[in-house]
């Protein structure tokens, strides 16, 4: 008889996208007529712009001719795609070979995978409040070691080293959900840290097309000695809209372990995966161009523009937020310290306005809630307009 | 320190295609200026036909539309492509609910992503040969317990059932490597089998579009029973020439284990996964319609005429040739009991025919090669004259 994967019954239930739905959905039928504005979740929503969409038509044209046409291409990606990308570290000073460059269906994926490289019994450090992947992948390949590294208003939601010593440790600037970007001396104390004690750091950067500040590091290896000890993934879903699309990419260094995590995770991505799609690729290599990338900031300015009315709004209406200057997110504490799911429940009917609760991320987002500046400008100012007028703040 | 998973050092060295690859690429270094014909690889070469065409361009062109654009989809495919799908297996009088598919970026990650439902003690038993990638990721993701069925001409290239009671079993049927089809009947065995014994088998039908004969069965669930005992993958890859596209989907009956299997599959899609692009749903969607359909079953066809044309010319060379009737591949007896990679190297030398050595499928696959019908008429044409004209066989 067979034995299932008993992992996935130590995984907490109910997914945090499902509970606001559903208290969505209550709402809406106790209050028929009523219109809800969303500030909820992190899914882009402008079109692409022309020089991608153009890209994208070219792929699909290239499979309608025979001397064009491709099947299976590398799992590693195209090697026009993995040059551009590594073209872009250059251009911020940072030496990326091609060959480190793994093209990928996105970030969530590299980010889910990625722990399958490395043995069970490593002690696995996460920020807490932290996108729910990091964690729920090492649970369900059996981890059982955790070590949460809580982000909080007395820190500058940048984590202290973890109380034990950590093995991988996962890294997000900048920060899906607090919005805070990681300083280059953040990032250089917890490089300096894993290669004292031999870890691993996973760096997650799919926001990070979202730094306005010019001296905010864009990468990881940035940091010097960050070759030695860090993946970084990252991803063109946020940066040109790609969500839908399907497009990211790991870096995984030679200094890493004499070359062996490059080596593994090359073995890995040829024997689970079979390259991302050659259409999507074509649309990344369009992104990368100069034409492409100008576009496809517009866009990324527009949602940061969200973010500055979103963070005026709701701080002129009393309350306290943090990030939204260099990422898409908002980050607000409730008031009277309030739990998440209350002050969702009382933005929710007050303002009509659906939000994503901290604690749906970890521990140390309760008391606070997530907002998102993935959305169509007028909607944004409805939406901020109606807490400003409606959240009854004492 | 960081431990790795060591499992990956438990791998067979070296890939099958790498093998080939540098081979031909020695043959052609003391040979300058001779052109190999390439009856390897199972990669399809023909442009896609129009009504897929449109469909993907219309997939880009709705990103390119604020109110068509779509971000982020269901992890589990889009409603439509579901239920396309669906309907494609009731056309065969197989119910299906839409909510049992999953649509995926193809069926190698289905296939090699499947097994993480299951505990690491369960026994696996795959056929000999089979696709690498059934066994490879047993193997990294710890797996010990390892039964192969062998498939031989004493059996029809069907399996007899594992010498030792299995709780996973892999079934690939149209065959690769073989070519062999499973009828009715076989399956019905093993379903038996696997219901009693508790067992669950993984259907892999990714050539399912390749058979001709209307009594073989193109979906296992034609069998009574296989409902509660068997998880069926396919693609797009080889009927509608997606292999770079990337999409397919796994079937996940709720009938199996009360439900448990497609509830885990929906929660191990949901974290690690982030849905097959959009771009390619929306070609998928063109491919079953009956348009789209007619027009890949062409391509198809053409394929199989020329896996005859490979069939007979083979066999009038003196070769002892299986398969292509049903399938895409050919299974080449070596003549004299030659070894695979001999007989690869015969073939190269003698005929410029470059092929994959069967062994590289596994033990029972010495002694054959594996011919692929994935090609340009002329040049299968050329090929099978070369064979006849310049193999010397006793």
């Amino acid at each position: 008889m067979v034995n299932l994967n008993s992992n996935y019954d130590r995984l907490k239930a109910g997914y945090l996208f499902l509970g606001i739905a559903s208290r969505t959905q209550t709402f809406l039928e106790l209050n028929p007529g009523v219109e809800v504005m969303r500030l909820g979740i992190g899914n882009t929503i402008l079109p692409l712009p022309p020089a991608v969409i153009e890209g994208l038509h070219l792929g699909v044209e290239k499979l309608s001719r025979i001397d064009t046409y491709t099947g299976y291409g590398d799992e590693q990606g195209d090697e026009r795609l993995r040059k551009a990308i590594a073209e872009r570290y250059f251009q911020r000073g940072v030496v990326v070979d091609p060959s480190e460059v793994f093209v990928s269906d996105g970030a969530k994926p590299d980010s889910a995978n990625i722990q399958s490289l490395f043995a069970i019994d490593n002690v696995v450090a996460f920020q807490d409040p932290a996108y729910p992947v990091y964690v729920d992948t090492n649970v369900i390949a059996g981890r059982e070691n955790f070590v949460y590294m809580p982000c909080t208003q007395d820190n500058g939601f940048f984590p202290d080293f973890p109380e034990r010593r950590a093995d991988l440790i996962y890294l997000c600037s900048p920060n899906n959900p607090t919005g805070a970007v990681a300083t280059r001396e953040q990032l250089k104390k917890f490089v300096d840290y894993a290669k004292a004690i031999k870890s691993v750091i996973i760096f997650d950067s799919a926001y990070e097309a979202f730094i306005r500040n010019p001296d905010l590091p864009r990468t990881i290896y940035e940091v010097k000695g960050a070759k030695d000890c860090a993946i970084e993934i990252n991803s063109f879903s946020k940066a040109a809209g790609f969500t839908g699309v399907r497009l990211g990419w790991a870096v995984v260094p030679y200094d890493l372990m004499d070359g062996r995590l490059n080596e593994m995770w090359n073995r890995r991505q040829t024997t689970f995966f079979n390259g991302a799609s050659n259409i999507a690729q074509e649309g990344g290599l369009a992104v990368l161009t100069k034409q492409g990338w100008a576009e496809c900031q517009k866009i990324v300015d527009y949602y940061m523009e969200n973010a500055g009315i979103i963070k005026q709004g709701v701080a002129s209406a009393g309350l306290k937020v943090f990030g939204g200057e260099n990422a898409p997110y908002l980050w607000v504490q409730t008031p009277d310290k309030m739990l998440s799911w209350d002050f969702f429940d009382k933005l929710l009917r007050e303002a009509r306005v659906v939000c994503t609760p901290g604690v749906g991320f970890g521990p140390s987002g309760e008391g606070y809630v997530r907002l998102s500046a993935f959305g169509i400008r007028e909607n944004i100012e409805r939406a901020v307009e109606s807490i400003k007028d409606n959240l009854k703040i004492n």
